[in-house]
């Protein structure tokens, strides 16, 4: 069969996608700040021939491979790094490399301990023996190298700086993530709902300060906030069915400096997680409800602020695209091809295609031999192992492909 | 003195109002159907020569007695009894005793379990020594009858049945009430606030039942009260000056039934208590601006409803006539001349002088030897002790009119 | 093929078996009150010629036909109603059938609104069928008519008074509920968990009475209460697994009648639902760990009381029974052998096979041919189409049992 | 009278009482670093001829003036200044006055904005004329210079440094407060409780840190506190007699730095006032009750951490002591001589003579012509009149002391 064709090329980058998988992992950059990895992800598309790449945004990338008539597939890499110091101990870890953030001018460790690393060497590889085997396949391939997914900033970023004048739109888009919650090696699909809607909100609720002996000259934040986090377990509890996920933490509440001191006003940080567009909508009109309530009931003098931020849409596969590319995986990895779970995590790879109209689906991937003690995504220790991993990165991009780039013969 | 005369007249008619004191007790009656208390009231001051007698209301009776120039002193003596059984023991004792309720047709035992039979012999007892002695005095005395104390409705009917043209307008309204709380044979004054504000609110809010096993198919009522009646509690924590008295009791939450069907509604019974008009509007807002708050943070689908009962006004003695009757108690009693704290209790005396425009003082009476073992008022035990009580009654009322009332000889 | 010959059978009692079914329709009884249920099915299964009748405590009965050797199967019917008044209209609606409650003494109204009459009749049918048809099967077949499920009683009532010696232990138990959730005629599978566990509590916490006036003097219980029931809501936001079901509602709380006098004592009632038995007990034990812990925090004198009551178990289909079942619908009814969603709602079914260790499965048949608007089971309005329900029920059963006792030809 | 010779001799030392109130204004330290103004009182009372000066502990001293038989009389003044800048636009100002705060390292603003150097002032203007007019009383007089109110260590500090041996024992111990709550020149004077016992408390409560998108997996520390604060509103509410004063202030909760990350424990600040010393220790055992009891019920895997700091005696009036002084004051200054209300305030006054087994009274010195519009004490504007507040607060410890150490003649 032709695909076998495809994959076997990997054979011969094996050894180097191997070394440039330790480069990048030597190299995590901050969100938006990916200009090294970019850089070198440019040079990389070079050497293996890729001419078409395009700049989208500030440090995202296309990478059009056209090869005859055709349907058009584009496959996502993620490539940032998070502000945490490496601990895995790796002989190429990451350990002691630092970036300024240019937000706040600090210098930060670096690692990249969520897989991103894996996620470009992945593609790169596909990208490379699809390139090499243009006679086994026909239509059009495109890489598509996001920047911030860890900020929720990234795939925004390429739609806003116009992604669909910088590739052919797809007629389907695919996406993959390196996991530990199956087994090493396997491929992972899910029909519908994978990753949960998240949102965080910042609420700034006003009392009137006062001295602490005289709390009825003033109007106590930490006592209105308090209610308010007791009166948001309510929303969980009672208002949204029980069958449905759905998550409301107050991750942070911070009131007040003294003792005696009743302050003017008080923060919480709250983060909302569910599974359904719907039920994500209602968690967000009863938090703003709640609060607004219960800051009337306090005779808050002030109407409280909600800023939205780090807001992740929901990762909602399409059942068609998703049977397809099941029944492929099933057809080349046999047992190695799996069933997920819901993903109590989220990610930004949604906006791109529903930005432009596009089916799609995302898979995980199975990064450590023993999945049952491996460390979660953004653990310190986080660390896959680099083979199966890397070569089944690659495979699975093209087996995923197949369906529809496949010739008939 | 002329004082030591009209006293001593008393003398004459102790084993009298002793014989009437027990025929009163014997005989309690429900709030505004005091029929018979107030028969006997006419009979007794028919007998004694007073003449000027008028119905004011059902139950209410105004008895005024003129002697000539000088001013106008009121004496207010609450004549109901209440809807529970005796236990004192005592021979005399209204054990069995029982009445219909107008408003419910059921039939209740009654009790003098508040001491208002001692106010009315009292007062019947100074307006026969008032009688008999007229040349030690000048001006009018006038007895005031009065019902439904218990209900706080009979002041409230006594006025909306024109007492103001049922008697001449006082320069001066006195009461007195018997209590455990001071010493035996004592008499009490204080200035400003005596008894409390009290005010009960009956709640309803308002959800939408549902099966338990679907609480977003509902809106819980029981939750929302829960919430309600939780954040009350902030009211006096934090809203109320901590060197104000105030009290805010939820004394009852009734909700659904079944423990899997969520109620349509609930109902609360609340209670307030201050000692200042303004802590006690206060409390109103605030109750009534957190049940409204709450219901919106709930999602409630229906207005709450607020419906206030049992309202007693404050009893706010006044500085200048509390301070000539403490100095006439004072100079009469000695050292049986206390001063009262507040009292955690209730009083519906001071609508008909606020009503009238008029000031007050109003005392305590201490009706039990040992004191400090005293039944409360209320209780089915109290039963205070006949002597030195009546006596100390009547002269009580007579003393704290002399001022007003004694020629100046 | 041989189950078609049993099924025919069906069509020469079709007219019989509607009139019964109208008559039993008529005659509702309490749980464990159905003597003439009990009495009429003994009736009728003794003119269809089952021999081996039991009676199994009250009112429960067994019904054996031993047809040869094979394995056993045992088929379950609830044969209770409900106390409340039927509203359907139809013309042989129950209104106006009323019954004696013995635990009460008062004189209730009895109806069928939870369709047991359907499943009375299917099973009858049923019988009759197989008795009619020996030649076409072998192995044993029971009838289980089970008494009292509305009160969660009547499967423990059979366990108790030793169903384990008044049949043969089966091979496989099964059991089915006219439902409105699923397309009138459709029978609905469901591996795993159908029905939720659910559990009723009745707490009583302990405060001490005071008057209003005076909170100091006592422990509010209305407080306590308030805070347990806000406390409740983190068990199902914060404790349970986000992807779990479980619910915990207060569907009431009674505290106190007075607004100004704070009672000793407080009572709620909770249910509560899980679809896994460690969420279950994970409910309870947070349930009395919160109770325990506030009536600390209150102070309260006194240990909250648990009281635990209509326990339902989990109604956990075996994944095997399950599957051969719903293989041998999807072949005899093809579309309308659906897939059911977890149901609301909660069994004793279970108690049974558990007891005698026996996998069992249960599904849904769906009784109203306008599904979407079909009234809930317990409504007033509940009531059936009689066709195709009748027969779909009665071929339900014969079919369910057919992978057990079709003879291999 | 001999008084007025005494206090003549203020008018002789009036304009360098002033001069020298500047200089100390200009240099205020902080708390137990006062060792310039410690230094600086040295100085004058040497000039002054006050030779018996002991220092006690780091800043304190005690200046003993004897003369002849009679009681021995022991006034305090305090010493230290505010960790704040002074923003009074007076000419004297100590805007820009810093000093490094030997526990921090760190250099901070001083502002004298609490008024204890007119304290000072008024002492040393009290020893000068008693110095100079030996001949017009008896007894023993000692100048207490007290360190560290602010902080409530000074006082402490004094007792544990043996001020017990470092000063007669006297008869009665004297204090006074500049305050803008009472009239410019007027002196108050109050009996029993005066400021209130003020206690702050450092509690850390434990959870289980989590992701915030799977809350099971943890205990969550924000809820808990939550639960805590509207918890700690009943100890008001309810448990305290509603005549008492209480006040339980959670100034600051500090919980958690993300949105979805849920911390391992959380911290707050809490203030308790109260005027006697029962209910503030009901307070703090409530406190603690309710405390463990929330975290019992959160299942928090640590016991709670309860830190006491900045804990204020009550300064409770000796009613003989206060009696006495209140006569001088009303015999000397008529008018000027008024009543306190309960101050909303603390004081570590009480800690030495209550080591010392001593009656003693503080009284409030009025420091502002227009005090209705007086910045409060610890205000950046706070700058009391230079006079007539210095005269009156020398004066007002000669009058105070009078009935002690005046002649009779």
């Amino acid at each position: 069969m032709t695909i076998h064709k495809i994959v076997s090329h990997l054979d011969t980058t094996r050894s180097a996608r191997e070394e440039l998988y330790k480069v990048f992992h030597r190299m995590p950059e901050l969100s938006l700040q990916e200009f090294r990895t970019a850089e070198k992800i440019r040079e990389e598309l070079e050497r293996i021939g890729v001419n078409e790449v395009n700049q989208v945004g500030r440090t995202g990338l296309t990478a059009v491979l056209r090869n005859g008539d055709g349907p058009v597939v584009a496959m996502r890499a993620d490539i940032d790094g998070l502000p945490m110091a490496e601990l895995s101990g790796k002989e190429y870890s990451a350990e002691g490399v630092t970036q300024v953030d240019e937000n706040t001018g600090v210098e930060t460790p670096v690692a990249h301990s969520c897989g991103h690393d894996v996620h470009i060497i992945s593609l790169l590889g596909a990208l490379e023996a699809l390139n090499a085997t243009r006679d086994s396949w026909s239509g059009t391939f495109v890489g598509v190298f996001q920047p911030a997914e860890e900020t929720a900033a990234g795939a925004r970023d390429m739609v806003d700086n116009g992604i669909a004048t910088k590739m052919p739109i797809p007629d389907v888009y695919l996406g993959q993530h390196v996991l530990g919650v199956i087994p090493g090696g396997s491929v992972g699909t899910r029909r519908g709902a994978l990753f949960s809607q998240a949102a965080s909100i910042r609420i700034t609720i006003y009392g009137k300060g006062s001295h602490g002996a005289m709390p009825n000259l003033g109007v106590d934040p930490t006592v209105l906030g308090a209610a308010i986090i007791t009166r948001l377990q309510t929303i969980v509890s009672r208002e949204i069915a029980p069958k449905e996920i759905a998550v409301v933490t107050v991750g942070s509440f911070h009131s007040g400096t003294k003792s005696n001191i009743i302050p003017d006003s008080a923060t919480m940080l709250l983060n909302t997680r569910a599974y359904n567009a719907e039920v994500s909508a209602s968690l967000h009109e009863a938090i703003e409800r709640i609060v607004r309530a219960e800051c009337e009931a306090a005779r808050s003098p002030q109407e409280p602020d909600f800023e939205y931020f780090d807001v992740y849409p929901l990762t909602l596969n399409d059942d068609d695209v998703t049977d397809t590319v099941a029944a492929a995986f099933d057809g080349y990895f046999g047992d190695d091809s799996v069933e997920m779970d819901l993903v109590p995590a989220s990610e930004d790879f949604s906006v791109i295609p529903d930005a432009l109209g596009v089916p799609y689906t995302f898979w995980g991937l199975g990064g450590f031999a023993d999945h049952t003690s491996a460390p979660g995504n953004h653990s310190p220790f986080f660390a896959p192992d680099i083979q199966p991993t890397l070569d089944r990165g690659a495979e699975a991009i093209i087996v995923a492909a197949s369906p529809w780039l496949m010739k008939e013969n």
